[in-house]
């Protein structure tokens, strides 16, 4: 198959490919940038199959970046920005990257968690002659089986694994998006979630695919987002709960224009109240589930199911398939069950990581580790996230990585951590530890721990002390005890 | 990846399927009917791999049987309704059919045809009651990789080759073309084409993939065709440029609505004076150039280039690329040579032609045997046809398939078949002999051997007698000076 990029500028040279508050770039233009940033990066020995890490924000820099390492066949591995430096260091050395490149914004931060790769700036290397350099040869064919794009994400045991995509995986899950959604000439989707995210990743790869601009945006302000909304250009948005929430507060009464068509839900449950509302203002909403190794979306639900499927993900989008594995898979209608996904949006393995991606699969079904059930018209409801996973403003904490740092406190014996619900940002974590002297105990210590190895919103709002941690027989920590326990001293929950 | 209808009808039961004239049926009922019917096939014996002929008129029994063999991973050969009883026992033979699905219509032409295989009449095997049949076991997934349909194409040598396709190759074709055109939830295809041909089959694939109604047509009358579009409901049609004419003359003056979003033009080139009306009318013309072994179009023109590219062919789908061999490849922009297509919809192989195959592909480039360039802005032009190849009505007429069969004749020493233009059908073949005894030569027995070996499509409409017909140092045959020799005694070229 043609490169992408390659493909879509030579199609639709002269369509805009992205938007952003103050410039415009066609898909010529991009495909210029991204093939003279190829030349650069090639000379600094950036060549086939390496490990790339990229700590940048939002920008079109990012967008160059990653269709250049393309054009090298160089495997892309974005970098949260949120991270703490120990965060970065560990994913900067699991993955090997031979180099960083970060922008001017996130330079010092990467500068402190770099220890062994070649650190680069976007900015600078964009002002690189390009005319006395060698030619490389810029790859203009791809093949679905290779690695595309590594991204991290938390596992169950708090060490992150590293998701190896494939061009394939990126191809099909545009294609069954577009199957999904359709698409038309005046379509334009507004990305104001990360890059580095396989939300936004996802995005970066439609906008080639399917020839449609994207209006990129630096960070998130619920303003300006309604106000690209208002300004009638906008067809879609890809959001997660809560900043879909600030955007309806700042919104008002106002009406969203009929060429708005699709708000695409992700990261978490979606409360009720959020989806009334969409309903009532006639918002357009796909409540989606997926997540990194599904390579985004696996499952959504059209609008006109958001009354009478309430509280549903949807259906498989059609190249997928959806089983829950009851013990007897597959499952009875209306049995909870773990849910599988099969299909060619799935990823490739986890880096350096035999034993998971072992455990990920079963006869080619992949393994969420999330529970749920089918109903009788197959729609698919998710009833618990995969190993108590916190979701937070569309973030993924794994209640194991912030309990693995509390215990590094050489007082705490055993520690817990919960989700609660947060009007803002869906759930909030909270923490319970155990201490061998009470005395010693300072909450706020425990907190500043975590903020030094923690990304910010994994770090736990409350740590609570207690006398000891809910088990089982086998002394495993059951975390819902310990929510149930928050909940009985907590009535007035706020949701 | 999961079974196309079977897939749809779990994700969109309701939404309608087809509408002929006389009925409507939803996905869900056309699943229904089409696992009924293939129950029905796996008790007569049809099991996986199995070649399964089928002659039927463009009803909705065809799309069942192609999606009851499809449930049976059986393979479906649609075999042409025009074509002679010689030309279907040949083609039978060469996929040694086990079994001939015919219809009502077509159950005399498939008898006296059929010499090897069980015939079967669709509308008895519907009649058949399957609560008593054993449960066979329907396939719910497919492999790409797999072959779907063989369709029968006539070679250059006059004989016909079985286009092996995958499902793959159909798949890949839908998506390419969903790139292209888009997709809104109100668009309805209406299929007028055969769905023998690859062209109507793309729309039995389109359909089950986007989720998208399809108008079936039994025949095409042009005000039938006409009044569906004034209707307003339809938004695409697939014809070939006689069919666009015959409708345009039929419309008059009337406005086709804003929702009627496309007409795919394939079946070769299209009059300018046809292209002229169009753009007059504001009707939006796709040109596309595609074939058999493409999986249908492959090449299209989007109308914003109607104007401006007036004579191309357009640029590739998506996932496809097209190369100009001039002898040294890739050719210069401007520079005339063989057109390659390469990408994943291209035909796996030629059935029992190992040597055909071969020949057909160059470093995993097919090599369509047409000639044409790509302008330095990357348009296709297509200069000439393969191998003198004659096209009317949308039919490809291959001139030595003609031939051989006018030298039949023992009186007959030497054939040349050429196309001339005409203004109903784009072209019409006429043909030249020389002859051993001027005396025996009868024009209309000449023809009416044709008659009773070919297609009527394919009948020379005027056989003329001459000395000798124009021959190269190898003496092969210059079809092109036969033109030219014609085009001197009949200067009022009618287009």
């Amino acid at each position: 198959m043609p490169l992408w990029l390659h493909q879509r500028a030579l199609l639709t040279p002269e369509r805009i490919a992205y938007e952003t508050e103050n410039s415009r770039l066609t898909f010529h233009e991009l495909d210029q940038s991204a093939r003279q940033l190829a030349c650069i990066l090639s000379s600094k020995g950036i060549a086939e199959g390496s490990h790339i890490a990229v700590l940048q924000e939002n920008t079109l820099n990012f967008v160059r970046t990653q269709h250049a390492l393309m054009y090298l066949h160089a495997i892309c591995v974005p970098l949260n920005l949120r991270l703490a430096k120990r965060e970065l260091s560990f994913q900067l050395a699991d993955c090997a990257a031979g180099f960083l490149i970060a922008d001017l914004a996130t330079y010092e931060k990467a500068q402190q968690a770099n220890t062994n790769c070649q650190l680069l700036t976007i900015e600078q290397l964009l002002e690189e002659a390009t005319d006395t350099l060698p030619q490389p040869v810029l790859q203009r064919e791809i093949s679905l089986n290779d690695p595309c794009t590594i991204i991290y994400t938390s596992g169950t045991t708090g060490r992150p694994k590293g998701v190896v995509l494939t061009y394939g995986s990126h191809w099909w899950n545009a294609n069954a998006s577009l199957i999904n959604l359709g698409l038309r000439e005046t379509d334009e989707w507004l990305c104001c979630v990360p890059l580095f995210h396989v939300s936004g990743l996802s995005l970066l790869i439609k906008n080639v695919i399917y020839g449609m601009p994207v209006f990129l945006c630096r960070h998130f302000h619920a303003a300006d987002v309604h106000q690209q909304i208002l300004a009638g250009k906008v067809s879609h948005i890809s959001l997660v709960a809560s900043m879909l929430q600030r955007v309806l507060d700042d919104a008002g009464a106002a009406r969203f224009p009929d060429t708005f068509r699709c708000v695409l839900l992700g990261g978490g449950p979606v409360p009720p109240v959020l989806l009334k509302r969409c309903l009532e203002r006639r918002i357009p909403v796909y409540q989606t589930y997926g997540m990194t190794e599904t390579a985004s979306q696996c499952v959504t639900l059209p609008p006109e199911y958001m009354q009478a499927k309430a509280g549903s993900a949807g259906k498989a989008l059609f190249p997928l398939q959806i089983q829950i594995d009851s013990g007897t898979r597959p499952a009875e209608a209306g049995e909870p069950g773990e849910i599988l996904v099969k299909g060619p949006t799935v990823f490739s393995h986890y880096l350096n990581r035999e034993d998971a991606t072992r455990d990920a699969f079963t006869d080619g079904w992949f393994r969420t580790g999330d529970i749920g059930y089918l109903d009788a018209d197959g729609f698919l409801f998710v009833l618990d996230r995969r190993k108590d996973l916190i979701i937070s403003g569309g973030e993924n904490i794994y209640p194991a990585e912030v309990e693995a740092v509390l215990r590094l406190d050489t007082n705490v014996t055993g520690a817990g951590v919960i989700g609660i619900p947060d009007s803002a940002w869906g759930q909030k974590p909270i923490a319970f530890v155990t201490v061998h002297r009470s005395d010693a105990f300072d909450a706020d210590d425990l907190i500043a721990l975590c903020r030094s190895h923690l990304a910010h919103y994994k770090v736990p709002k409350q740590v609570i002390l207690c006398d000891e941690l809910p088990e089982n027989a086998a002394h495993k920590l059951l975390r819902r005890k310990l929510y149930e326990r928050w909940l009985q001293e907590n009535p007035s929950n706020p949701l």
